[in-house]
């Protein structure tokens, strides 16, 4: 390397890009905005002042009154090992889902902490069943059991929460959710339902860039953390660290990435413009629109109405159609980037995002016809007119 | 907490800051407006070819041709656990310099990896001597000596660094170097120096928001990682898993936080414009008027020019005056950020950052005269004039 070399790089002009995939998003226009503002430092009382209402904001989000409710430097996987990083400590029995990719994860991470990981099952496509829950506690007796609200790589929403959260405090242990995909998008109650640890993202329901990721501990999972015998193995994601610039204290751990705070700050003013509970409805209503769509035209959905997540959508790949010819199409032709199925699903589905500013009807109509024109170039035999019609009726509806 | 009390924030309306401390710098306007701009998928071919380009650009920035050069997704500390976290077994003996805040930090993280850490000394203020690392190296038998180029807490630059590495390497131990307040700001050449892992922020002398960091790994390194009995206690900072990202493969790891990267391609293309010695002499020309007016005004420095670092000025604080009133009289009337002493040094001196897109001549200005006359507004002797005649005078001269 000599200093002759200095690389030339062209403006940076990405494609217009609809984005219908597990993440990111479409990132709102005022959020885009927000992030062009000049910075101020860190520990700058405006700064302090974002951070307050970041954690107002993060709390309504949530639905709960913990005191330890902040933002994690880095995307969503950095917020699930802030989670276990702190509440796992080594030979701790770590109970986690094997439905999907992001259960896996857990476990994963789990075993950094130096945990030692058991599963539940369920068929991938399927949520966790109390009762399998209730089995496993029996056989391994966990301190720890993670779960997955909303399963990116399947689309499938995990319902009776507040009965795994019973069977696991029943045990004496502690419940650890993941929303990545859901929170903002579908109901998730943190304090109604006894959850102790949730987290989740910023680039998907919440329509802002990935980079700062809403946590929250109640003061039980808090209590945990402060007894460790030996300190988080992540310096960076250490609850007490990372608690002293968010706590009362404000003093400096590390440097906060202001700018995507500022955009967190956003997107979280325009979530309570709209009211949490009118922003499931939405997220209900359009992606009812999408998947109606979808059915009418002639293709199915992976996952049936019981456990339906309707952020994430998965859809079966027609007959004689080949998945990753259709989402080269959708990108390249029309602008809209959809994914393919992960691990048991692979093949199998398309994954459709339908979260935050994506959650409107612009995009579940243009994605629909797209949709439809692009599988039935590719020989599937689809009605794109029925489709097209199904999506426009069910958004005309209100009383959805 | 419940639905009906939907948090309401005002509009997102910073004041207007002069950022002169150690970091967020002010960030260019072309960088602020590339942070503006849509998203698109983090496995977008568009965004690969981000990605290349900053792997090219951060190659130019390290004056490095090592291939396993990407850019953390997180703060400095997320880059610096990066390093520490990969490179340091458990058991292994970890050497750190204990004359600054971040030295000692490198020793927490290297003791959240299982390393055993010992320190080598200098005085807070003053560079490590590398008869001292030698000795050290004698006594402890370290495999893995990291020191801190550019000393954010004392603004003290690390002379000797060939020095450093060859006696490490002797020892047949590894380097790693923390850059975070120097690099793109002072001359600093991986390669040429060989040392063995580097990293920085891109918050200080890159002139972009914090959030994505710069980190490299020469092949010894990397093979050094590959060796490893067990993978690193972070899984969201594996080098392992964060290269199947950033390496060929270009496989989803974790979600990349892309606004981030857009920014930091920018802020790369425009050092790749300016030209990177071009850049080392703007730092040191205009660091060199703001010194050249505080010490004609009659305040001292805390660093000889032997290890000045010309991005970090430590300022001593005049007799007589508190050094948290001149901070904040600083902010509130002129928007100026500056920050105050750590550890050894605080109350001992004022820590004015000149960094990146705050490197030049309107800051500089701006800073002597608001300081000056905050100082003797707070009673202390300095000859206002003369310091503001000075800063002028160097920032004419074009010799430098």
């Amino acid at each position: 390397m000599d200093m002759d070399d200095s690389p030339a790089f062209a403006e940076l002009l990405p494609p217009d890009r609809t984005l219908m995939g597990p993440g990111p998003s479409d990132v709102h226009p005022r959020v885009l905005r927000s992030m062009a503002t000049p910075l101020v430092g860190y520990l700058d009382d405006y700064c302090v002042e974002i951070m307050d209402d970041i954690q107002e904001g993060l709390r309504y989000l949530f639905q709960t009154d913990n005191e330890h409710t902040l933002a994690v430097s880095g995307t969503g996987s950095a917020a699930m090992e802030t989670a276990f990083g702190n509440l796992v400590e080594p030979d701790e029995t770590v109970l986690v889902p094997d439905n999907g990719y992001f259960g896996a994860r857990m476990g994963e991470m789990a075993e950094r902490a130096g945990g030692e990981v058991h599963t539940v099952s369920a068929p991938w496509g399927e949520p966790l069943d109390p009762a399998d829950v209730e089995a496993a506690f029996e056989e391994h007796s966990p301190t720890v059991f993670g779960f997955v609200h909303g399963e990116t790589s399947t689309g499938v929403r995990q319902t009776r929460v507040s009965e795994l959260t019973e069977i696991a405090h029943e045990n004496d242990a502690y419940v650890v959710a993941d929303t990545v995909a859901s929170l903002g998008g579908v109901e998730f109650r943190t304090d109604e339902w006894d959850v102790d640890v949730v987290y989740s993202g910023s680039q998907k329901c919440l329509s802002a860039p990935p980079g700062a990721s809403p946590i929250t501990f109640n003061d039980r999972a808090v209590e945990k953390v402060h007894a460790r015998e030996e300190p988080a193995r992540s310096w960076y994601l250490d609850l007490e660290g990372v608690w002293e610039y968010w706590g009362e204290e404000r003093n400096y751990h590390h440097t906060a990435p202001v700018s995507t705070l500022y955009a967190l700050r956003e997107a979280l003013r325009l979530l309570a413009e709209e009211g949490l509970e009118a922003t499931w409805e939405r997220h209900e209503h359009v992606a009812g629109a999408l998947t109606d769509g979808v059915e009418a035209m002639g293709v199915g959905l992976n996952t049936p109405e019981e456990y339906w997540l309707p952020t994430l959508n998965p859809v079966r790949v027609p007959d004689g159609v080949e998945d990753g010819q259709v989402i080269d199409r959708l990108l390249t032709e029309h602008g809209i980037e959809i994914v393919g199925g992960l691990g048991a699903l692979d093949g199998e589905i398309f994954r459709v995002g339908c979260m935050g500013h994506s959650a409107r009807p612009a995009n579940v109509s243009q994605f629909v016809s797209a949709f439809g024109a692009v599988l039935a170039e590719e020989g599937a035999e689809v009605d794109l007119e029925a489709g097209a019609g199904a999506t426009a009726s069910a958004l005309a509806r209100r009383d959805r």
